[in-house]
């Protein structure tokens, strides 16, 4: 039996270790520094991770070295979704993971293009990467870029911020489960997973995508600030729609844990599907 | 003997007219508006054309309809570009073309996720092409993103921006020259050119950069603003760092020069290079 939340922390460290490497060398200082204070500030990894974890879950012997830029590529780009979602035009954050954010310390303008140049660089080292058969590597650029762009990510964070359009599932399934399903079906393409398999890990991502964003609603609305880690009750304060907001609290975790049931019925006949169906579950059992 | 204004007049309208049909429809209204005001307010469309060309002259008889997003996708990453520099925190523009700017109509947070998808939809469409051969597509990205990232325009922007960094060569170089070179190689790529042609069109794109950009230069500091068709001695209003600025008129003039007739000779001996040739003559002939 697999302790998931140690097991969680160890992969977290892993990539905590080696994506110093993979930060651009050789580009103006403030744009570099700038890039490396918001890679290296912290996080749950949780995007590469599921790369990594959805890889192996199709395929138990594969060897994640020849991907690891891919995995990484990921983080790059929830960075990137990071710095340019806490602009002062956008949701106007003084302060992430207790630290400030990009543009406090380096600038709204060096935000901005550090946020464009983490973007740009995911698509170029993923182009970068020669272990990986090409048609395989365009396909992983192709599921990406929909997910996080106008399909997905970008059209989530537009819906989120105009007053106009407050459909929460679009909000989040886009914003946030989009992304996270992009990564699962990435690991599968990089292990040559079948387009069943594929499909699994795509519905797979979508429903843990969205359990995670309902969770992250109820632990902002109800949780511990101590034990949460954070600051909390900014969605009420910022006056943003949310699922207890929508639901009411009781719904809305029964929502989030038959997602959880869904994700996990969806990969359960994958050959190795043990550490995802754990992660599936760990999701809703994070502390209130 | 071909009339290169008429030419590049009749090459322009050709991409404003199949422009429309490749925005991305079914995405959040605000957001498709501001993509969609940005992309038709105007342009030489230098960049799309430069990819067409540069496939042309390696191969006359290739059919571009094959690679007409490819070509596309480089106006997308060049608006996206524009609508991030316009930015209050960037340079800080009210108009563009005689246009108000993007984020002036759709305001600063849709301008920022305008130019986001922009630049993310580029990569999905150069990835949804099924007609060019996924490894010369992935070479496609590679080149394009290197170009207009962090080793190329990005940092571009990054230098012009901050205070301390006034080096004249390289901001030209990776703000604007990179990515004109990166849409010639691109255009060779998709014609399956050799590498030895590749590198030609590279640098003859590095060169007509250059020289494109000093000639911009020279027209802010010179030009007459009804002739050249738009606000002019802006550079001199925000202390930009110029060639007229570094190196006085009369040399700035003679080094655009000379970088035209570097690009003519790196591209010669190509099969078909006639247009590149008047291309190149035709950036120091603009008006003063």
């Amino acid at each position: 039996m697999v302790d998931i939340k140690t097991y969680l922390k160890q992969q977290s460290d892993f990539i905590n270790k080696v994506l110093q490497s993979y930060i651009p060398k050789g580009i103006p200082k403030e744009l570099f520094d700038a890039m490396e204070y918001s890679l290296t500030a912290g996080g749950k990894r949780l995007r590469p991770i599921l790369v990594l974890e959805s890889a192996k879950a199709v395929d138990e012997n594969i060897n994640v070295e020849d991907f690891l830029d891919v995995a990484l590529s990921v983080e790059f780009i929830h960075t990137y979704s990071l710095i340019h979602d806490d602009l002062p035009a956008m949701d106007d954050d003084d302060l992430r993971r207790g630290k400030p954010t990009c543009h406090k310390v380096f600038g709204e303008a060096i935000a901005i293009l550090a946020g464009d140049g983490l973007l740009t660089y995911a698509f170029e080292m993923i182009s970068n990467n020669k272990k990986i058969n090409p048609d395989i590597l365009l396909r992983v650029i192709n599921v990406l870029s929909h997910n996080v762009g106008v399909y997905g990510m970008v059209a989530g964070q537009a819906a989120d911020i105009l007053e106009s359009f407050k459909d929460i599932e679009f909000i989040h399934t886009n914003k946030t489960a989009k992304f996270i399903s992009g990564c699962c079906q990435i690991g599968g393409l990089l292990a040559s997973a079948s387009e069943e398999e594929v499909k699994n890990l795509k519905n797979y991502g979508l429903y843990i995508g969205l359990a995670f964003q309902i969770w992250d609603d109820i632990l902002d609305e109800m949780g511990d600030e101590e034990k949460v880690g954070k600051k909390l009750h900014k969605d009420k304060e910022k006056n943003k729609v949310t699922y207890p907001s929508v639901y009411g609290l009781e719904k809305s975790v029964e929502i989030a844990k038959s997602y959880v049931e869904k994700a996990k019925e969806e990969i359960k006949n994958l050959k190795n599907p043990d550490i995802l169906l754990f992660l599936a579950d760990y999701i809703v059992s994070r502390e209130l």
